[in-house]
């Protein structure tokens, strides 16, 4: 593939999601307070984002609404409540993780709801399943994407006939997501070239959402981005779960586009950001998602060690060998 | 230029050289307890680390011994104190700012130091001075490398001129310093490829020496590595002025040479610089490092916003409107 666009040029074909509720709650199980949720909102109408995604659409049969705050599952009326009508520019999206939403009962016709896409969130052993979901959410009038989490453990033979059984799918974008934070620029391109193939033989745009283990989530998204990816996930200030994403300043700021505006993003990480790391919320890089990154793992040793206020990387690295 | 090496390849021209004290020192005006410096000279002789960079040779005439730390001048002695003879792997390197050295004065023959490199750092206008510097460090024996700092605001017709007069110099390597943080990683990537042809005409080596205003001073290192780049400046947790620098741990974490250990980087951090962020010495990335980054300005109004624990950043961006 050759590069798509450069530093001087705009492309009308990027779509900045912001995922700071979906990605941040993953670290305060989803207890936002209702202004926070109302000035992320507005900051992000009045930034110039593409999408603003809420939260997950949980099944209630499995998690504890007692246990996490109203944004793990999404209601029509918690939503309503933010946007009314949405008459904004800005659309809505939603989550929806394979094998825990009860999809068939809680994703309403598009027509009845202020959601314009649901994302299905997948592993590559559970594609079937994912296309199923999406199939249905589009037969309800959404547009949907099929985000595949954790590709840095996928082969290469699997990752294509994954990307086939999507091309023929009726899904919108096709998500490369980097949970990990395990990969590097050169990989991303490499990865995105594939994804790219697929998307141009299908008519699929691509996506790219990324972890920032190694300082890497914006670059990486970036260099994506540069290889021809439209879709971009960020969150403000990075909020997400462990190192957290690709911060939505820095890429606001790197866009050319003069419908981007920064301003905005400034103002709610003053008010509201600052805020939550006072609170004690905690993200972002860190020795221990670094490890968990280059290791290629899950951050959940690293969410531990960091709840545990840990800091002996040295002994964290070897338990860490031990799981290779 | 074609790609130098994959992630799965060895490459023995890179040359990993730790900056921490040097860069570091701008946050503290150099004042490490011995401890620290010892440990960090272990760390970085157990860890594989090609240079460990001691500091400045200031000029006492121009700057008051008594204000900074022993690290800003670079007494042979003090070096002494550390590392004896240096019998060991790891070669010391000082850095001689032009315009701010004594050096017919202060850079003794190499025969009579334990200094086996010293890096000039210069502005691309006053190349003719670095030159003349280097030049005599050359004669008194050292390797030499000559940092052009600022890259960033320098014009192409400009850096060709003085990559032409660097090539014919008696200079071991040439830097790209991004002293702001402002690059991308694909202009990067084609400065880069602009030095590596020079160097390769006149057979200089090419370094390179980040800084994270946008959280890119990694992905930026590993980037121009990819081009050819071999010549790599980290500081132990990205210590260095304002969003510090490409950090050591992540760096040597990607390098597939076996000689290359993270380990001792794990100890050290987890020793000596957890005790300096807990004593209130701050550096790293922060949004008002990003906006100096992106506006290609000067670190020291973010590092001034920071002293003065302000965090009214979208007042700060229009602060920074007024400067450009």
């Amino acid at each position: 593939m050759g590069k798509k666009g450069n530093l001087m040029s705009v492309r009308h074909d990027i779509k900045v999601l912001d995922a700071t509720i979906r990605d941040g709650g993953l670290v305060n199980d989803f207890y936002f307070d209702d202004e926070f949720i109302r000035d992320l909102y507005k900051a992000n109408v009045d930034a110039g984002v593409d999408y603003m995604e809420f939260g997950y659409k949980a099944s209630k049969d499995l998690f504890d609404e007692n246990k996490f705050g109203k944004w793990k599952f999404c209601d029509e009326q918690s939503i309503r409540d933010i946007v009314g009508d949405n008459d904004t520019d800005l659309k809505i999206s939603v989550m929806a993780d394979v094998g825990r939403t009860n999809y068939k009962r809680d994703i309403i016709p598009r027509s009845e709801s202020v959601i314009d896409m649901v994302r299905v969130a997948t592993y590559i052993n559970t594609i079937p399943a994912a296309i199923d979901m999406a199939e249905y959410c589009h037969k309800q009038g959404y547009e949907t994407t099929v985000n595949i989490m954790a590709i840095s453990n996928a082969k290469e033979s699997d990752m294509k006939q994954m990307l086939e059984l999507l091309g023929q799918s009726s899904v919108e974008a096709i998500y490369l997501v980097d949970s990990y934070g395990a990969l590097y620029p050169e990989q991303i391109r490499e990865i995105a070239d594939m994804y790219l193939e697929y998307g141009e033989k299908y008519g699929k745009s691509i996506g790219i959402h990324a972890h920032n283990n190694q300082q890497l989530a914006f670059a990486n998204t970036i260099e994506a981005l540069g290889q021809g990816v439209s879709y971009l996930d960020a969150t403000m200030s990075s909020m997400g779960r462990g190192a957290g994403n690709c911060p939505m300043e820095l890429l606001i700021g790197f866009l050319q586009n003069p419908k981007y505006n920064i301003l905005p993003v400034l103002k709610f990480i003053e008010k509201q950001i600052i805020k939550l790391k006072n609170e004690g919320i905690t993200w972002g890089y860190d020795i221990q998602y670094l490890l968990t990154g280059r290791f290629n793992l899950h951050p959940s040793s690293a969410i531990s060690f960091t709840k545990d206020k840990r800091t002996d990387y040295a002994t964290f690295y070897s338990e860490l060998l031990d799981k290779e």
